[in-house]
């Protein structure tokens, strides 16, 4: 491992993704990237008496699927990183429970799926795991009880809202594979002032900003240097936001800056005004469509930046008028070349 | 890094602890433990206007005042690891925003101490940091209300509830100090049934038993190898039901084992039934009163584990009926052989 600059890793024995599995619901099976999931589900429920059992039955089978995909069992695998957005991760420990594999408990919000992915990558290029998986979901029904109003309540939404995923996804993380993880960089907690807990875009760009200014500059690449650079559910206003706040930097992603939020639905036709948010997005966009597209070598992606980004609030900060901290992890990752 | 057995990690670098802070409320002050806090305060509210805010002081207080003992600032930390009890882990995310360290959250409930440590010296060994730092706290209002029912209800605690300290602890890892970290070992979940939030001990107690009997049988080493075997806050009940479960597995650990639950307080006359909980707890037994003999060389412990226990429930679970997963994470530490 090798340090670039003042936050970048360098992996130096290029850990692989082996498999990744995406999972979406009824609203994500109707979207864009219908294709890219191995598995949707048009019951809310999953067949439980709750949504927070719901959502735990999704990382069990995103986990399960992503297993099953590797030609691994779970015995293989040495440690596992999971996260979610429910309150003390519920999804995460009640979904992975029965793997009986060594069990890190991570807490990123929406930035959950880079923060796993780079756990894993770490974790194998230090030798501490053999494989690694990363895992992590979210529900639209339980997040917006939990962190907005009741379901029932049927509450108007405002247009910088976002709607949260019904999805998970999960990676396996090992010495093989089709795709390397080049560098990853851990995020620092950012945090503006902004406190309107329906505008998450506007809270995590500057967090994404951040983050991405300080990886060009330690990596002396630019925007580019790379297919496309990701960023997990910063939505519409989100999105602009931080192609703005780079330009300040002189940095301009324009033409090569793609939002996962932005991506998973139609935002004309399905009504979910400032775009798709929840760990869920952006897991399920990279190990769905966007891995798929990396493996596919039609050349599409080959070298790509993920940076998920999390407003790490909770709804007795919001309630207390506390503004909303953000952060960024990056991960880089490139179609392996001895492979294209 | 070289893998013992099944699950445990040899850190062959050999990471040390620089320095470590342990902060205690006004209970933790009068208990049998008051000598060994870097700092009490009697204000339940630290001068915020909500507990929530107090608990992420205590957070900000105990990094600072370990980066301070350290003779280091924040920004030669690289990474720092952080979480607590509260939803969304807010008393990291909140307490931590103003030092600019990338931040890497993590969930273990009670067993955050141990698996922060575990990170950071995973980290340093594998130099992905330099200067790594463990951070949590727990805080008895902020948890009781959370958790249980409102401080002001006034509610009978049953014979089995334990008291969640109010208390902060953080340790700054590098490749200097006086105390080596060893060994890691990462937990499993387990989950055996037990669904009463009023006794942690018991849903927590088969996860430590799990992680003890695989570290023996992984490093071929017994209970009468170490001077202490510690365990983070299973209090009286858990305390007892370990014993046993590892004494059918021709396990003896009594005469070692020492659980900070029942520590940090004086059971008799401070009311606390079971005994102390909450991350808190191990987290400034460990970095304050262990770690602090651990370096005074009178030999009381020279050689000791450390296992500190989760339970991984929310409140949303527990009103589900949901049983409680526990988890247990092992750190192996010795007093450095060259300063001894």
């Amino acid at each position: 491992m090798k340090r670039i600059g003042r936050y970048t890793l360098e992996l130096e024995t290029k850990p692989r993704i082996l498999a990744s599995a995406a999972l979406g619901g009824k609203k994500e099976s109707e979207g864009p990237l219908r294709q890219d999931f191995d598995q949707t589900f048009s019951d809310t429920m999953m067949g439980t008496s709750s949504w927070e059992q719901a959502e735990a039955i999704m990382q069990k089978e995103a986990l399960g699927l992503a297993i099953a995909k590797a030609g691994i069992t779970a015995e293989d695998v040495d440690l596992v990183f999971a996260g979610d957005l429910l309150n003390q991760c519920i999804s995460s420990t009640f979904g992975l429970r029965d793997f009986n594999i060594p069990f890190l408990g991570q807490y990123g919000a929406c930035s959950t799926m880079a923060q796993t992915l780079l756990m894993s990558s770490l974790m194998v290029e230090s030798g501490a795991a053999r494989i690694a998986a990363a895992v992590t979901s979210s529900h639209f029904c339980s997040a917006e009880r939990q962190f907005r109003l009741p379901l029932e309540y049927g509450g108007q939404r405002t247009p910088t809202a976002q709607w949260t995923a019904t999805a998970s996804g999960s990676a396996i993380v090992t010495n093989r594979g089709e795709i390397q993880i080049e560098h990853v960089m851990p995020g620092k907690i950012v945090d503006l002032g902004i406190k309107d807990a329906a505008n998450m875009g506007a809270a995590m760009a500057p967090a994404a900003a951040n983050s991405y200014a300080d990886y060009f500059k330690d990596t002396g690449t630019s925007p580019q240097d790379y297919d496309a650079i990701f960023t997990g559910d910063l939505g519409k206003v989100g999105s602009s936001l931080l192609e703005k706040l780079l330009l300040e930097e002189g940095i301009n992603i324009a033409g090569k800056h793609k939002d996962c939020g932005l991506m998973i639905y139609d935002l004309e036709g399905q009504d979910v005004h400032a775009g798709a948010s929840g760990c869920g997005c952006s897991a399920s966009v990279l190990c769905g469509h966007i891995l798929k597209n990396m493996r596919d070598k039609s050349g599409k992606y080959k070298n790509i930046l993920f940076a998920a980004t999390g407003a790490l609030m909770s709804p007795t900060s919001t309630q207390q008028g506390e503004s909303i901290p953000g952060i960024a992890h990056i991960v880089h990752l490139r179609t392996c070349q001895d492979l294209t």
